[in-house]
């Protein structure tokens, strides 16, 4: 019988039929016991006997993959995979699926009102209402801004077409191939990530993390924005460095920040001791439907490799070059 | 030389062109100096002296208006006219005027952050990561829930036409007057207030405060609602009874509310115990821009005033006819 170790948790919680689907199939499976993301030992212990991993954000290795002899598919709920080390899939000839649309509309959702939050220091007047304070904060709408966006894709692009209904702020996009052809009605401005560091007053990440990404933003970055900037990062940890963003903010500067993904999850770190950092706990994909969607379809690849079937979410090639660079 | 007492605070803070005005019409003018929503003794001891007041939210009763002996114009920051006893004014001869489209867009906007943060559970998981805890929360999206919404006038139409940017939730809408041409991207069910407590996952209010409008939902509509369900206040405190809603809550009724206007201002109640209450400082209006309009627009009218120039900005007759019902 076909074992599938899913690590990713909470999962089948909402909705039970990515477990139907896997008992119809005859797939016998394990939930991380754990409840928590695993760190690679955890999984390396945990693999061994698995044909499929439905899988989180966990590291999943050359030393995981070296203790899971019958591993065939890693199949990722979600976006993503830099957390999979594709180049040593590929030589064990363990096939990478993943689903990345899936996620891209509760993320791009809760960007906008991370925004939103920001803008009006919601967080700390609500902070300070529970502790007995009463300050009343001036904020700013979204017309009367700049936002930077980093990534137009999947994501970044849909936090651009909801921008749309707010009116017109001035917008800047930088990335690698830029979409002429996007949201039209907003008269983006194509830019270069030191244009929007130093213009924009709201900054929100939409990329993946690869060698080019990792660390992208660090102090002199940060210090290149205007001091009552705001920056969100809804995409990955270690985007921005975790501990010169608690440093400048620390010093005054940058007027807020909503990091929902951080570089060791549960985050426990300085931001936290922060009262205008608004902190998430990875949520950007957790909607009920947009999540179901995520397990349902890494589930199905999986019953698809499992019963002979031809795989439909293969991770494209380039996600392969992009490592091949360095992860 | 005439007199203003301006008495809502901050004033003139992003902006001097309010107190410019005043300037360069040759009035003399004072700020509140106690900085703070004032109560009506205080109110009443400072007020004698002045031809004019540029007036928050503060009460100004008829025994208020008993010891300013010189006012003539009282010129509301500002929508809503419940803090004023419109009727003594009428009897005194006393002009009031106010801005009631100046802060509708700022409304809105913090509405639908509001919203969004409610369906997300961010200001619950940002409470507990700065605690040193760590949930994942499951949310949902605009378009899996059916959103109602009391009251479609200036604020909640912008509420409703900023929707329309996030795809299609059922929108279930309440007004004495409703208005068929009111977004009709929306689809929007016109339907009684009962049905919006007992449908709704999403409850937001935009009405006057007003003799039926205070207390309108106390603990038996809150028990209607989706144990579930979320409320939104950004109208005027006491429109939804605190004491019940805290009550309900506590009882673990409701999976969030988020409330920006209190009976009393500042807030110190029983909410502020609650997580799951995302609490804010009537901040609703307090956009730089349009906060910077409802000032301008305020003071404006007090200089046409005092200059002997036509009023712009008169309350209108069925705002009288409100508060003859009762205030």
């Amino acid at each position: 019988m076909p074992k599938a170790l899913i690590t990713t948790v909470p999962f089948g919680d909402k909705n039970k039929l990515p477990l139907e689907l896997l008992e119809a199939a005859g797939i016998e499976y394990l939930i991380n016991p754990i409840g928590r993301k695993l760190k690679e030992d955890e999984l390396a212990e945990m693999v061994s006997d698995f044909d499929v991993l439905i899988a989180g954000t966990e590291p999943i290795t050359e030393k995981v993959m070296s203790c899971a002899s019958k591993l065939k598919l890693i199949s990722r709920v979600g976006i993503g995979l830099d957390s999979v080390d594709l180049l040593a899939a590929e030589r064990r000839n363990i096939k990478v699926s993943y689903t990345p649309d899936a996620p891209a509309p509760a993320v791009a959702e809760l960007t906008i009102g991370l925004i939103l939050t920001l803008l009006r220091s919601v967080h700390i007047a609500n902070t300070q209402i529970h502790r007995g304070d009463w300050n009343r904060y001036f904020g700013r709408r979204i017309p009367e801004v700049t936002i930077g966006i980093i990534g137009s894709g999947r994501i970044g692009g849909r936090v651009l077409r909801r921008l749309s209904g707010f009116g017109s702020p001035r917008i800047l996009v930088n990335d690698l191939h830029p979409d002429m052809k996007l949201a039209p009605e907003l008269k983006i401005e194509w830019v270069g990530k030191e244009e929007i560091y130093r213009l924009a007053d709201v900054i929100s990440l939409h990329v993946p993390l690869t060698i080019h990404t990792k660390n992208m933003i660090r102090r002199k970055h940060l210090m290149q924005m205007k001091s009552d900037a705001m920056i969100i990062n809804t995409s990955r940890g270690g985007i921005i460095n975790e501990l010169d963003l608690a440093e400048v903010m620390n010093e005054g500067h940058l007027s807020g920040a909503a990091i929902d993904v951080f570089e060791q999850e549960p985050y426990t770190g300085e931001l936290a001791q922060i009262d205008r950092c608004l902190l998430t706990a990875h949520m950007g994909s957790m909607s009920v439907d947009c999540r179901t969607r995520m397990e349902i379809e890494a589930t199905e690849e999986a019953v698809r490799f499992l019963t002979g079937q031809a795989l439909q979410g293969r991770a494209p090639p380039e996600e392969y070059d992009v490592q091949r660079q360095g992860l």
